[in-house]
């Protein structure tokens, strides 16, 4: 049962600001007076290992549902842990007036797996240095969701005619399988929307707010070839046994061009759609830099690309053919003459639009088997690429929003990654879907010593609060906020 | 001070037999009585786990030395553990008379690496099976030591007229560091020899006994290329990252044919010798199958080589270029979608004569760093590939012993497989080398389930027996025994 809207704002603990407008000053200071208890709550989420990838935390998965859940009772939202068949899905609904427009924002609040070893604090262990605050999951994406939340409680006490719902998954990171399951749940039990907002992104530098319109897709999948039951000696063997690593070694590079990367296998790029002006010169806003990126990541080299914006280009608008990794013979140190039996290459393909991964799969598959017939090709995971239209009222709104608190005009960008859910949100809610991230390409999503900071977690605040009071001020569509079982 | 060579058969429990000749009925007899203490001895042998590669083995090695000077002390050997500055090398001398023949028998008792979770049985654990002995170590070359060792002491029993010695090292699985510094040592305190005799080689086949009389050499080597300080996200990064492995594969794709195994840097094969029509037939006799040893090697398939003399070329006569590992990103199950931001490639190639390791590590190097600027080549090992002379009255009487031995003729080979000390022997006691093996391929040399039998072991024993009574027998060449420091 949903409280009734008036006894919300008793919920939070201080009392409101300036019912109507939000005042910068005022907004700022409010924000500044929770940093403590921000950094209290997402040290509490973040030592929570939620490695979605690890069966044995699924415990964790269960514990930081119940977290999630408290917190967003705070808000006064009614709150659902649904039973997906895999981890929860939280649903927290905090319904002012059925006649204000409905905003939900979605994050996750799994995590990659951290290797305590290479990290230079304990991966799960919150640790705050200076501004900055370390942990798995901080910035991708426990310090958003949390952000996104005190966005929202600042915009309720400051009395923004929205109703404001949060998707709060916990299986974004092994590609959502449980998502649109959940999310038909939820449906059926009333949930629906008239925009949904994505803050799982990450700018192009910082101090260059950037608005995403499309994701990459991903084609993962694995080549095993095995040549034989055992390691053998490099020195009885070596001419007549075949070294499945010098096999894959060789399919690998009649797959990609190892320097430039791109990919050899005939018809790869036959569904890939053209930027068109209007996208390079949004992409040109981003504030991109091949210096800042190379900075960001800690990338000493980068492949040759001739320009800043082919470079952007490359991550944004390009496939990829990548090898994660090469797994077969010895790994320890130096050398051991043996010639291996089995090797697995662990590979995947990021698919830009309209490339599909289903027909990237078997073009794949093809390939591979024409050239090594006893080799195992096995599919693993598959998220369509995903573009949304450039303009629109939510984007406008996200644009003031995002202007007015960083100073400064967003660029339209496509995201790198993947985001399942996102397709299926657009499919299951017939609604928008408009990213407003908050991460730094120095925050290090996916890498080791992921962190987040107070600079964006703040000015995150503040935009999501402006983008719910600019949302108040839209004129509504006919029938919005109605979901839809139809692919848009 | 070596014991009086009258007390010396006194050592041993059982009276000798026929005092000139061996009586091959009597002697099979008198070996099948030693089974149950060689098996306990090997016991002894196998459980010290001599793992050379390894430095937390040390202890181990000084337990095996002496365990070692032990045994041969009961053949009334002097005993030296000669501090090598590595791990020791043993040596023992039963010299019966200075007029009589010297042999001296080279084996090494440190072994490859064990993981014991790949094995049926605990690698350092003596497992019996019928007639075979699994352990690590027990077919290279803990048993053939043994072997030897009963051989000269059914030699001694039997009254053959030569004086035996006996070289067991503790590093040869790591290209024997400090063999030459050992040997030197050894030599300066007086030990000379007619004939070495090496008991570390494989038959072709079961049944095909065997006399190598060359050894492929091995030049090996890592590429490690860095593009970053850790490793990225696929989505984010993808496409303006470089990829170290996808450069290593497709720098390995350009160095060697994955399929066929030839290796494409110009030059590599100019230092090849071609095999004259001797070589051949000698190659013929061996006995080699391509169906037996698949079989023996567990290989499900192997290179394409159109005759079975092709494919024992291609392991006896033919350089490698053989990729060990390679090693970055992730090896966990299914896939991460990182860009590794540092890869190791794991490189060997076995040499021929007359190629040369430390010209084909330049020629090798200026290929790689030519399409690799930013990769770092770094030299691991290298063993000079050594042929010996088909003929001469030291492989004429080792055929007489395998053949009166085994019933077959033997075939004359080459290893395919590198024994650094081999060309220390030759040039510091300027002896001939004779290769004398009792490893069969089942036994799986360097592999998982590593194992020994008693038909090759009481085999053996035979077989040295003979060819020490044999050796008696031959005509002194002036100056025979003498040292030298020069290679001849």
């Amino acid at each position: 049962m949903p409280k009734p809207a008036a006894s919300r704002s008793r919920s939070v603990s201080s009392p409101p600001l300036s019912p109507s407008k939000i005042d910068a000053k005022a907004a700022r200071t409010r924000i500044a007076g929770w940093r403590a208890e921000f950094e209290e709550r997402l040290a509490a989420l973040v030592e929570i290992p939620t490695v979605s990838m690890d069966p044995t935390c699924r415990p964790a998965m269960d514990r930081a549902a119940a977290e999630a859940g408290r917190l967003l009772g705070e808000l006064g939202a009614r709150v659902d842990v649904i039973d997906t068949g895999g981890a929860p899905l939280v649903v927290g609904r905090v319904t002012r007036d059925p006649a204000f427009p409905t905003v939900t924002i979605y994050n996750h609040i799994d995590v990659q797996p951290a290797d305590p070893a290479e990290w230079r604090t304990p991966p799960f262990t919150f640790t705050r240095d200076g501004d900055r605050y370390f942990a798995r999951g901080a910035t991708d994406d426990k310090g958003p969701a949390l952000t996104a939340f005190y966005g929202a409680r600042l915009a309720l006490e400051t009395d923004a005619r929205v109703n404001v719902q949060f998707l709060w998954e916990l299986e974004e990171e092994i590609g959502s399988p449980h998502f649109a399951a959940g999310l038909s749940k939820a449906i059926a039990a009333g949930l629906a929307t008239d925009v949904v907002v994505v803050s799982d992104t990450i700018w192009t530098a910082a101090g260059c707010p950037s608005i995403p319109y499309g994701l990459r897709g991903l084609m993962g999948f694995t080549v095993t070839l095995e040549t034989g039951a055992k390691d053998v000696h490099s020195g009885t063997t070596g001419g007549a046994a075949r070294n499945p690593l010098t096999e894959l070694a060789d399919l690998i590079a009649a797959c990609v061009d190892g320097r430039t990367g791109r990919v050899k296998i005939p018809g790869f790029y036959s569904g890939v759609r053209k930027l068109t002006a209007a996208e390079r010169s949004g992409f040109a806003r981003a504030g991109f830099s091949r210096r800042k990126f190379q900075a960001a990541h800690e990338l000493s080299s980068l492949r040759p690309h001739p320009t800043d914006l082919r470079l952007m280009e490359s991550i944004m608008a390009q496939p990829t053919f990548e090898v994660h990794g090469l797994v077969g013979g010895y790994a320890g140190p130096g050398i051991k003459t043996i010639v291996p039996h089995r090797a697995e290459a662990k590979l995947s393909t990021r698919l830009v639009p309209d490339q599909r991964p289903d027909r990237v799969f078997k073009l794949v598959k093809a390939f591979i088997k024409k050239r090594l017939p006893d080799a195992r090709v096995e599919h693993e995971a598959s998220l369509d690429p995903y573009l949304a239209p450039l303009g629109g009222p939510y984007n406008a709104a996200a644009v003031r929003a995002m202007r007015e608190t960083f100073g400064r005009e967003p660029g339209f960008t496509r995201e790198g990654g993947s985001i399942g859910a996102v397709l299926t949100m657009r499919k299951l809610l017939g609604a928008p879907v408009i990213f407003m991230g908050l991460s730094l390409p120095e925050h290090g999503y996916h890498a080791i010593n992921e962190n987040y900071d107070w600079g964006q977690a703040s000015g995150g605040m503040e935009m999501f609060c402006r983008f719910f009071h600019e949302l108040a001020a839209l004129p509504r569509p006919p029938g919005a906020g109605t979901p839809s079982r139809r692919s848009p």
